[in-house]
């Protein structure tokens, strides 16, 4: 079995937790794993690390091989497809099996979402095992059994049942449902219809066969797309629920008993979390930080720095050092509207977090002042920074942990922790990690103009 | 008249906007100016400058002098009275008394308290007036006349009118009355009550007198004691309210129609500042702060950071950089609940900002981490820092605005915006502004011991 992992998602509606440059697949806020890494881990589970495949934005590149290099997996690179923009899931799913049937001819291939919370149980196993068997005649969903009439989700009806060899494998499918009411959810789960997970379990010529038919327009684009820039140009932007799978009458759903979590929303983040005596589930992390709590209850409290509550209930609080937002458990669906807000005022804050994550490791903006800007460095261990030059500031680094190599102008220089350097405006410098453990430089900027964008690279490792 | 403010409160309820080392009557945050400096404003409308007197805790010595510094006040510095410990109202107006008698003789005297909020309207001018005369025989306070039936402040009974030469200049106190609850706050208001402002109007002969007859323990103090130290170890723990007023015959109360407000708790701060229309009372400092409201109503939120809310209602978000709390609007007298708790675990963020006041300027902590901490450093035009020595930790000086004169070991040298120097952990060091703008310093400190007690100082100008 081959797999197909999409990692494209942009997220807004975790802000300011994720970030476009940074969507929740990535963040390990829940656990030192992402749920990026999470799904890889189920991947491996059924297939080997170069059968397994990544879709994702061009954008993530860098958060994709940080990731799976963490794991210590030999994913090939080839692998890890670079979408030049976001069409849904559709064309990304197209593109992934393609590639797929040009390395390893006609295969049965899981599609996994990567930004979901599952539990992988005896349940799990098995019905991954029935949907392989099943995709060689049908396009598989997984129906999740639900625990409750949720109206976050869309529902499946199942149908006639499918039965290979005495044995029931999955059911057809009757109907694909919207996100209901409470009532009809009610109804729906009395019923037996299912939760639909968008997972997938799909053959390749089964699969392409249904978009010739169902979605002509997605084929014809990467038919006749020279690029893969223009055969996004042309595909439509369209989800493969859309598009083939409410469309075709191959469509089966085979059971899941497990447990699961789309974490579409903080109100969905707060059910999957654990939650003390009082109902309150609460992630500190961050120096000196901590939660006090008094008499608060039911809430979601994610916070870097030291919080304390009094008197409230239900409420989500997500504090992350840059951005603070304080929402109504039930209304959290709004909170895209606050990114949409930032995004309009061209604020970066709807982009990047605090720390922005470089090949050669990450930085931290510790605090920002007319005139000044103060960052944290982390430089992973035999990376180096590229041969640079800034016009309207000058910095200043003091090495805080490890050995940093540094190239001021014509001077090149060891400075080991305490010891500190100052580049003038205009100077060519340079910043190495030539260590076995991670270098940690605080670096000041003075200048009248601190924007990322005044830089100009003279040599790059990263072909930047 | 003279005037005696009674500045040593703690306030504890407004935790984080202040700190038991900057308590709610010195802190910026309503205006420019302080609710002390304003105290000091109103004192000035009957009183001189050597007419004004303020009892404070040791602790505010500098607060006091900077505060009425920056009005340009020719207060003179034996005018302040800094009380070795706080034993509530009694002992400190006591002393303030004593120490007017003995510079003037047996004087009237308008009572402070430094950290409420009050409009000076005529009726607050002809108040004073009147209260003035009345202090002559009696010992007066002032009603507020009710503009709610509050059941968050204490009320007075008024009885008797005093007529002098056929005019109406006060009432008899009747009663004084504890905080009531909701039922006989309107039941006070319908009779004619008023709110107790916790200001006086005392007669300094007839004050003593008094406080002999009723508190005789306070006046033995301030007898037997050989130094203010001894004094205060022997005073009781009293308000001037249990210890005198209540008991004595000769209370009397002008009545003051004005805008009053004890900014008590966050409950009261949101009553005493402007809403928007959604009925918030939004106040954002800091740069690149801001707040976006989605959908919610009735809050207070004074905030130093990007801070957005999502269909929330009724609550006090209060963000200072180093701490956050979100309270229920009603419930934030348990604020002080959260300073509790900080105390007991020793948590320096009970006392202190992250901006600290010195008398060569202030620095603000901007960031801590494992092994480094970073401040920003403001020196005042012609000040300088002590000539001094860290055991444990390495400094690292970059100069953002203004001009620095630098010492470290035995050189002496001029640093510019944009230039920087380090001092090695042993060097005696020193920073000064020899300049007539106000100096920026950003310090990065590295080592393995970054506590504040980690100074040796060889000279100091202030005497620390």
């Amino acid at each position: 079995m081959k797999a197909l992992i999409l990692a494209g998602g942009k997220g807004t509606r975790l802000w300011p937790l994720s970030r476009e440059a940074m969507p929740k697949q990535f963040i390990k806020v829940f656990s030192d794993r992402s749920l990026f890494q999470k799904t890889v881990e189920r991947a491996l589970i059924f297939s080997k690390p170069k059968e397994i495949f990544v879709v994702t934005n061009k954008e993530y590149r860098f958060r994709v091989l940080d990731d799976l290099n963490e794991l210590g997996l030999k994913v090939p690179e080839e692998n890890i497809l670079l979408e030049p923009v976001g069409k849904n899931t559709l064309p990304a799913i197209y593109w992934g099996l393609k590639v797929i049937n040009d390395n390893y001819g006609d295969s049965v291939v899981a599609v996994l979402p990567s930004d979901h919370a599952i539990e992988v149980n005896e349940s799990y196993m098995e019905a991954f095992k029935k949907a392989e068997k099943l995709a060689e005649k049908y396009l598989v969903t997984f129906g999740i059994k639900p625990t409750k009439p949720h109206t976050g989700y869309g529902y499946i009806k199942p149908g006639e049942k499918i039965e290979v060899e005495g044995k029931v494998l999955g059911y057809l499918v009757d109907e694909f449902k919207e996100k209901p009411d409470l009532e009809t959810a009610r109804k729906y789960v009395e019923n037996g219809y299912y939760w639909n997970s968008g997972m997938f379990m799909f053959k390749v010529s089964v699969f392409m066969e249904e978009a010739r038919k169902h979605s002509p327009d997605v084929v014809k684009a990467f038919e006749e797309g020279k690029s893969i820039e223009e055969i996004y140009e042309l595909a439509p932007e369209i989800s493969v629920d859309y598009g083939i799978m409410e469309k075709t009458n191959k469509a089966a759903v085979v059971p899941l008993n497990t447990y699961w979590n789309d974490l579409g929303s903080f109100d969905a983040v707060y059910e999957a979390l654990e939650k003390d005596e009082n109902g309150n589930a609460v992630h500190v992390t961050g120096f000196k930080a901590k939660y006090i709590n008094v008499d608060s209850r039911n809430n979601l409290v994610l916070t870097e720095r030291l919080t304390a509550t009094v008197g409230v209930e239900d409420l989500v609080i997500i504090d992350t050092g840059d951005a603070l937002l304080v929402a109504k458990r039930g209304e959290t669906q709004k909170v895209k509207e606050v990114y949409k807000k930032l995004k309009e005022e061209n604020d970066e804050r709807a982009i990047v977090h605090r720390t922005a994550y470089r090949p050669w490791g990450s930085y931290t903006v510790l605090e920002e002042g007319e005139r000044y800007k103060i960052k944290r460095l982390t430089v992973l261990p035999g990376k180096r920074l590229s041969l640079q030059i800034h016009y309207h500031r000058s910095e200043h680094w003091v090495v805080v942990r490890g050995t940093a190599k540094v190239k001021v102008g014509d001077k090149e220089f060891i400075l080991r922790p305490g010891e500190s350097t100052f580049i003038p405006a205009g100077v060519p410098h340079r910043l190495e990690n030539p260590g076995k453990v991670i270098l940690e430089v605080i670096e000041t900027q003075i200048g009248e103009y601190l924007g990322e964008d005044d830089i100009v690279r003279l040599q790059d490792d990263y072909g930047r």
